[in-house]
């Protein structure tokens, strides 16, 4: 048995202990994060799979893995020789998780959750499932935390402070906002579980999960003053009398829950999407749960002028490097060797040297050739390709400025390519522009504007397995919500002053893939009889790769957009970038 | 006081009786009839109001309305001096029914519902909202039957059987279809509640509503018979006959409810979303409950060739009835007195000439000038404009015939016209055009697709209040579920033989109204790697009026498809159209 297997075993022997007939890993900790502090890397230690996105059930004789199409080769792979199935979400006749269980369980049977590692909502959809099979879905402790030896423990990292003038507004000024919009709710108090709207909220950040500046914390927010319950030895001195004089009590970690049980008679708003079960029922009984989107959430992704302005400071830092990277690339490419993995560091190592640099914004991925058509590779130094004059390079990679967080992708021909790729390129950037000119009334959702950037491929049998547009935090996390423009149907209008991603992108198996990534902010365009107009203004500076265009197939007004796009990009970066490398923007922009 | 007023009156004192606070009447009756037999005209009864859609609150001391954008200005002109107030539905900020009962209601308040008239899915809402508020939903029978003298009867009507060659299918093979679906969900029946459904199934129609061609009765469908409830003098001998021998049996329409007592221990299929509450109470103890779109529904939905095949023989016959309607309009205008009013009986007299015409789809909506921006609107003789040789003309009609149902509106000049007018009507007809060349894959919902019919108009600042695309039934509804193209969300998906309307508009109140409105069917464009690809194909046949283009606004692609249509309703019409509208139809059918 390898390791992985080991862990399985080790596993269905604590499962007997519960007498579990599954076991469902969730794959997150107890804020919902998407990217994880090592102690919560639970997918990882069971199955070895080291993707941003799955669940595990572990059965008495079987083990599964769901992901999704930015992993589904990734998986493949990493699950070798584990024993362990992979199940795909998001793809016609996708069996989820739950459904799974209820073809696969005996009526009687029971499946364990740690229902610290769960939301409510996901909670509740396996109970209705479930419950009608008579399929038992027990709370049970974290059985990992038995079988998991020197298993890390929670980071120590210290927390620090940001000033208004890169949040645009005091944590006093924010935590009012709150109360407000609780106050149209009808509630008294939200909890904050999502360590995002944590440090948003309280003008804080840290350093405890990689890409993301958060730390890890739960927020109790209520009229008169704010309870942030966290390790008390990761907030400086200074940080403290920062917070105490401003009304904020901090509280142990760890007695997070017990706080919880002493709470009675109040009207308490959480986001049953994010909030873990446990906090649901540990509230539920003695007080009103009012639930709904995360007010935190809501107010946080609709960024202030201050936090736009930064963002646009941000671009600039971020074209800077990344034509810089252009530059590296063209001029290095046949005289040493590079790779995937090399040019991601250079990626790194350019932005690095950018004043306000707090680190990457995730893990660059540089995907060459077939690797291009994994959506969300990650290779190492010893299987990354080696990189020549021909074919097409897809690399995403983006930085966390104190301004602002970044996330862009671009695609570039390294040398000759084929028609196919041609059109196909311009087929994704068509997308790219049509949503990036998208004017829409308010209360519209991402799913309605999703067909946008899809509407080019679609008319030639063509699409992608991912979303076009996720939240982007300001110097926070690369994803956020509540928001998002994918197919997925999701309540949360696009809003003036919210910070997307816009990457529509096209991926052929074993050949190559092509994404083009822009950020955008919405904003109002204007008010009429039949109601308000938004749209959205376009955040990255950086050249769009014109040599892979198939000109013919650009519309005069895709064409004046590109034009007008890339005066904006010269136009801006050339003042802040080294002389030597006007020419090759010059060369970058050049008009189609 | 008025009639109206004394009906509300009445009304609370009944519910004095009930000791409620509030009276909620859905507007429909116990098979979730958009069109109601007299019977249950519950909202007119009470209201006064004739619209298509509204519910009505009645509390001790307000009356209220709510209806949607279609029934804005008519609902305000119909209900003054009522005392009932109108809420808006489908805006931005609407107030639904159950949250004004929320923000209106006292803790401990009583809200009464007739639960044979209410949705098992509204139910549970009114339950939820209110719930928390310790709001009581109190089940309370059909109040208005105490007030309402002289309350017409159900109708009596015959049903008649419509042959295969018609339904392309049997009634036994249709039974078939739906059991095998059943088995895929795990049910072993299916409570069939909504009457085209019951139509649908049996090869039956009848005559019990206006313009849909139902009648009033329950199915109760399981492996080896099926079993019909209706009123037995309803079914001529001959037609009993045909079902017996086909395991259909038939029971008393009043047995339906103590029927369902008397089953237990069944896998029970329905749909919360149409069926009504009073059925699910009765069956939910001693029964297992599957819920989800109806089976029967969706096999309804998607039309097999027969149908599709008959529809396009219905439009053969209606594209001659408009095009004759259109001649006599340009003919008589200026030498007749020609209204609205008479306009519309013209529609009607001129698809009666068409072999197989078995009535109007709906009331026709012929709307002049500033009449055109009522988007339901009802003239009668009386307050009917006259038609004179300027502006605009929208007519929305369509006939049952036996082959299939039509539904189509068209938008002309009757004479001069403003700039505005023709930026207008080019914008709608460039959404309309969208859509009809929407290429998508499985999968795709209506909600993703309407974007396609607005984005020319929210380019400009424009928008319409009302769906774009509804579900038509096959020689039965004008209006069918499952699926619809609209900005809510519907997860049911759009797919080949679904037949839809396509009828985007615009609506200057107090100036004029556009729409375009074509029937189109969804049919399999392609299979790739990235899976089926589907789109339309246009069913309605009839010109599209090119005097009110402003052609420089269309794109070469969208003036393509326009001649391209205008030949094939050319072609398609002349054979069957008399000799001398040939020139007439010619000239409406020019390239431009």
């Amino acid at each position: 048995m390898n390791i992985i297997q080991n862990r399985i075993a080790a596993l269905r022997v604590e499962m007997e202990k519960y007498r579990l007939d599954a076991y469902y890993i969730s794959g997150t900790d107890p804020h919902s994060s998407e990217y994880l502090p090592e102690r919560w890397q639970t997918r990882r230690f069971i199955s070895g799979f080291t993707g941003s996105y799955g669940v595990i059930i572990v059965t008495r004789y079987e083990a599964i893995l769901w992901t999704d199409s930015r992993y589904f080769l990734q998986a493949e792979e990493q699950l070798q020789g584990t024993g362990i199935q992979m199940q795909k979400l998001r793809v016609s006749n996708a069996v989820s998780p739950e459904e799974w269980l209820l073809q696969n369980l005996k009526s009687g049977s029971r499946v364990g959750i740690d229902t610290q590692t769960i939301s409510v909502s996901s909670f509740r959809l396996f109970q209705n499932v479930l419950n009608g099979k008579n399929i038992v879905v027990a709370e049970v402790p974290d059985l990992l935390d038995l079988i998991w030896k020197n298993r890390p423990q929670l980071s120590q990292n210290p927390v620090f402070e940001l000033s208004p003038e890169n949040t645009g507004l005091f944590r006093r000024e924010k935590h009012e906002q709150l109360m407000h919009k609780l106050e149209l709710r009808d509630a008294d108090i939200q909890v904050i579980t999502m360590l995002d709207e944590l440090a948003w909220l309280l003008n804080l950040r840290g350093s405890d999960i990689d890409y993301n500046p958060v730390f890890t914390g739960y927020g109790w927010i209520e009229k008169d003053k704010t309870v942030l319950f966290i390790d008390k030895n990761k907030v400086p001195g200074k940080v403290a009398e920062n917070l105490q004089s401003d009304d904020v009590e901090i509280k142990s970690y760890h007695e997070f829950y017990s706080f919880l049980k002493t709470v009675k008679g109040k009207r308490i708003f959480l986001d049953a999407g994010t909030a873990c079960y446990s906090v649901f029922n540990l509230l539920k009984t003695e007080n009103e749960i009012i639930e709904g989107t995360s007010v935190a959430a809501h107010l946080k992704a609709r960024k202030n002028t201050v936090e736009t302005e930064g963002f646009k400071k941000a671009m600039l830092k971020d074209g800077v490097a990344l034509v810089e990277f252009l530059a590296w690339l063209n001029h290095h490419l046949e005289k040493d060797e590079i790779t995937e993995y090399t040019a991601g560091e250079k990626l790194k190592e350019l932005r690095a040297k950018q004043p306000g640099f707090m680190g990457e914004s995730f893990h660059p991925i540089v995907g060459y050739k077939n690797h291009g058509a994994i959506v969300h590779l990650s290779v190492n130094a010893e299987d990354a390709l080696q990189l020549q004059r021909e074919g097409i390079l897809l690399f995403d990679s983006g930085g966390q400025y104190l301004e602002g967080t970044t996330d862009i992708t671009r695609t570039v021909a390294l040398g000759e390519i084929t028609e196919q790729q041609k059109i196909d390129y311009t087929l994704v950037l068509k997308g790219m522009i049509a949503l990036t000119n998208a004017v829409f009334p308010a209360g519209t959702k991402g799913c309605h504007l999703d067909i946008l950037a899809r509407k080019a491929l679609w008319k030639n049998g063509l699409n992608y397995g991912h979303g076009t547009g996720h939240g982007v935090g300001h110097f926070l996390n690369v994803h956020e919500g509540p928001m998002a423009i994918r197919q997925e149907y999701n309540e949360n209008a696009i809003e003036p002053g919210m910070v997307l991603s816009n990457e529509p992108g096209l991926y052929r198996e074993g050949e190559y893939g092509i994404r083009i990534e822009n950020m955008i902010v919405c904003v109002e365009k204007q008010l009429t009889g039949s109601g308000t107009f938004y749209g959205f203004e376009t955040l990255t500076l950086c050249p769009i790769d014109t040599t892979l265009i198939k000109i013919e197939l650009l519309t005069t007004d895709e064409k004046h957009w590109l034009n007008e796009y890339h005066k904006i990009v010269n136009r801006t970066l050339k003042p802040v970038l080294k002389r030597e490398l006007h020419n090759f923007l010059d060369e970058l922009t050049r008009e189609i």
